[in-house]
């Protein structure tokens, strides 16, 4: 038997329960999944929104590194494990409903983002007054070069 | 014509201009919605995850006050319209592949939560070593009274 076999969840009989006890008792959505908020445990800046699975899940708190399901590959991910960037988990913390997660790490590397960056969230949302909406660089420089990390890896990103 | 009739999004041509372009161009999921993590601008601390629509991400872009989708209620929410805890916007982020958003606010009487606490993630998951999981709060004290702010209005919280 491993260890995510002998870690199991709380059920969710009341709203009561949910929200104020002390029972994990998450709820994943239609595909079986629940968001996950990453920030950096130093900086506090977010660094990626990911989603777990329930094997995820008990992986990421067992092992106490940042283990998601990538909905591009469908597989379980153990992040950092083509980059190396592993995110070791200082504290992870639910929500009042217990459908989303926010775990709070220390990245190994410095850099969560597969096109290179430090965060996901590396450009901002400007609104220049006249309906015009524009994005701005807030990272000038990626951490790393993504073509000589991940070679003829596909890129996640959807259309 | 309204304000928000004039905003337009950017179209998803390429991984090329949605990862590194300067046009705003959001993926939506099946349900038409984009999950925010929204912060405290002052604190760093994250507050919430909450869901916008096209209609909610633009008039949080226009009135630089939050708007989200209410899953339970099925309605735009104006945040802080019952409660008075409106946030204001000081800035907004997109992720690489523009399918989450980050906002920073600045929370006028300094709750974000429905259950009365601070943060929505009030509570830590504390793995006990024996493959036993328990939740831990952080916040001690709520800071407002739920009924007395939302009075009979349904729970959101959905089992």
């Amino acid at each position: 038997m491993s260890a995510e076999d002998s870690l199991s969840f709380g059920k969710r009989l009341s709203v009561e329960t949910v929200e104020e006890g002390l029972e994990l008792a998450p709820r994943f959505n239609g595909q079986g999944l629940i968001p996950v908020i990453t920030t950096d445990a130093q900086t506090g800046e977010v660094l990626m929104l990911g989603y777990m699975n329930e094997e995820a899940l008990k992986r990421s708190i067992i092992t106490g590194e940042a283990h998601y399901w990538s909905r591009s590959r469908e597989t379980l991910w153990r992040k950092g494990e083509t980059s190396g960037f592993v995110q070791k988990i200082a504290e992870m913390r639910i929500d009042d409903d217990q459908d989303a997660l926010w775990i709070r790490v220390h990245v190994q590397g410095g850099a969560s983002c597969h096109a290179g960056y430090r965060s996901c969230f590396y450009r901002a949302v400007r609104e220049d007054g006249d309906q015009t909406v524009r994005l701005v660089f807030r990272e000038k420089e990626k951490v790393f070069d993504p073509k000589s990390v991940y070679g003829d890896m596909p890129n996640p990103t959807k259309l």
